[in-house]
């Protein structure tokens, strides 16, 4: 039978990890005391089983535990909660590595247009994309859109809405999103770029959809959604859902205390880069090193590596640091993420001087 | 302008904390350079506000921000978003309470059945409910409809799918919930009890309303889901849903993550017992002290506390502590509880004994 596998790192001394990786074994499938479990299909297949156990590297214990792929049901959702449904509510248990087969694989989507698809639409080879966002929420529509304009006559290649703009009165969705869609695609006429525009779909369970299709109608060139504010399968969704058809970014909201200890929750390139990629975003944006949160280079480097690493026939996605990026650093991190990259900045941007369309032809110029 | 508010401890020295207060009012909103924002309407009422701030009792500072209520705009997955989105993923904040202005309160409906509601439905009055769940995952729904008739010939109240029986091969999901609540409707006929069967509707996006209106055409007499999995306000469109009108508990997978640090991530009682209820659950289901889990008994008394703590007309709730409870501990557990409490053991209902149907009575006796 086909199976899927984990790699958890365990805490506690040899025989206490060992012990949590036999707990797994039950808790994330049976969830049964271990000698009442009827011998047979349920013992043999349907249990949790250990296939390696070593020390891991920085203290603790690796384990790698398979499951039968039926027990996560070709459902997203059940594969997030064997996969750390239950041991989540453990302490000392933390998913390193996810390994599916190849089988499992094919029933993902993923990313519909991906790091080739993306640089198509706004035709740009060779180097990083530049991206940046909207705000601060409290502008009007109009006043947002006017920003979206100049950001795109600068030379922006992405710009989002930010992620907290939602359907505030003071931008409500629909008038928002016409609008800024439109001042892009106004200055794409000026420049001759292919700016585009992606509206924030993070929103209540059943407009998450409406919001995508009206975004396309109004020529929004892609969308941004928080899987965890609205769910992973959610953002799958709207990946998969071919009337939509627009290029998806995965916001962390809601998801950093996955990644807070490094002795629970799920590591930085499970997270941001295996799970929102088979969740079919074309790009994943986290907090970049020497910004204003705490992630650190080879956590960095580690999300990169989810973005990119073979996943069956997966598309590869941008990582899209952000987060207290400044300007000044871009040569910096150009050497060293390379041009596999979108860059986001939003406030630093604003930072660098009052002229913003000067700002963005600035940054532009750091990368070409 | 109507206002909401967040109490969150904060790590570090007095300073240290100050300056996480006064990110927290410009993260969670604006997100933008303090120093540029425009002052007048965004810099008044969009930022957040800072209205106390004092050591708080175990170490770290207590602060409380409110925020404009349109910050949240009037949608579940943006007030969440405005809580705790982006600083969940810096170290060192958790959000301990959540208070919401009743102007607010009124746009949630929440629980449509509560305690009293819950009760009427199962018929029982002045004793904990009997809760338990079918296991283990890898029965066919033949074998899980036979001990689902066997637990409620015993006398169990509530009988739900286990958290991680979705649509598996050897217990699809239709033919499960057909079976069980066919099962437990016969098993009510000859004991005159109305027990209920809860369906896992823990489901892809296009699903879960789906599967939770065939549960209901099927005479299932509830729904189990997990927010965690499927998205707080995936569930709260369940509950709002008229066309659904079953009871709902809230299962707590893939959220255990949020209350591991007592210096990150959410209070057990905002996230267990008021976001929760807020999103329309008539029970949440939480690891109880003494368990095979790791809740301290303050931190269970916490969760009751946001299960009933006033919260504009919001229904109470029944706390449904599980998660390794044996029949033993019933007698401590009814003192410790009271009676307004869903008891819900699973394996532990194994282990008494080899007639589930005794065990089942004899928990039942230990409540009469």
């Amino acid at each position: 039978m086909e199976r899927f596998m984990v790699r958890y790192r365990l805490s506690g001394d040899e025989a206490e990890a060992y012990e949590k990786a036999c707990d797994i074994c039950l808790e994330q499938t049976v969830e049964f005391p271990g000698e009442l479990i009827p011998p047979g299909f349920i013992k043999d297949q349907v249990v949790g089983r250990i296939e390696d156990f070593r020390p891991a590297g920085a203290g603790g214990f690796s384990a790698l535990v398979s499951f039968a792929a039926d027990t996560a049901a070709a459902e997203f959702t059940q594969l997030l909660n064997v996969v750390f449904g239950n041991i989540s509510i453990k302490p000392g248990y933390r998913v390193e590595d996810l390994i599916l087969p190849d089988s499992m694989l094919k029933r993902f989507k993923g990313p519909r247009w991906g790091r080739t698809g993306l640089r198509g639409r706004v035709k740009v080879e060779g180097r990083p994309l530049l991206f940046s966002a909207l705000k601060p929420m409290g502008l009007s529509s109009q006043e947002l859109a006017e920003l979206a304009y100049k950001l795109a006559l600068g030379g922006i290649d992405l710009i989002k809405d930010d992620h907290g703009l939602t359907d505030q009165s003071y931008a409500p969705y629909h008038e928002r999103v016409r609008l800024c869609a439109q001042a892009v695609a106004r200055a794409n006429q000026e420049t001759g770029w292919s700016c585009i525009y992606l509206a924030n779909i993070s929103a209540p369970h059943h407009q998450v959809l409406e919001r995508a299709y009206y975004a396309r109608e109004q020529g929004a060139g892609g969308l941004l959604i928080a899987p965890g504010l609205v769910g992973f399968d959610t953002m799958r969704t709207v990946a998969d859902d071919k009337n939509v058809d627009l290029p998806l970014i995965a916001h962390p909201a809601w998801l950093g205390t996955y990644v807070m200890s490094p002795l629970h929750g799920i590591s930085h390139r499970t997270l941001f880069g295996q799970l929102v990629r088979l969740a079919g975003a074309d790009g994943t944006v986290y907090p970049n090193f020497g910004g204003r949160f705490s992630f650190s280079r080879e956590e960095c480097l580690s999300i990169v590596a989810g973005t990119e690493q073979p996943l069956g026939g997966l598309k590869e996605i941008f990582p899209c640091p952000g987060g207290g990026m400044s300007v000044d650093t871009i040569p910096e991190m150009s050497e060293f993420y390379g041009s596999e990259v979108a860059f986001l900045i939003g406030g630093g941007l604003f930072k660098k001087g009052p002229d913003i369309v000067e700002n963005c032809r600035y940054f532009r110029s750091l990368v070409e």
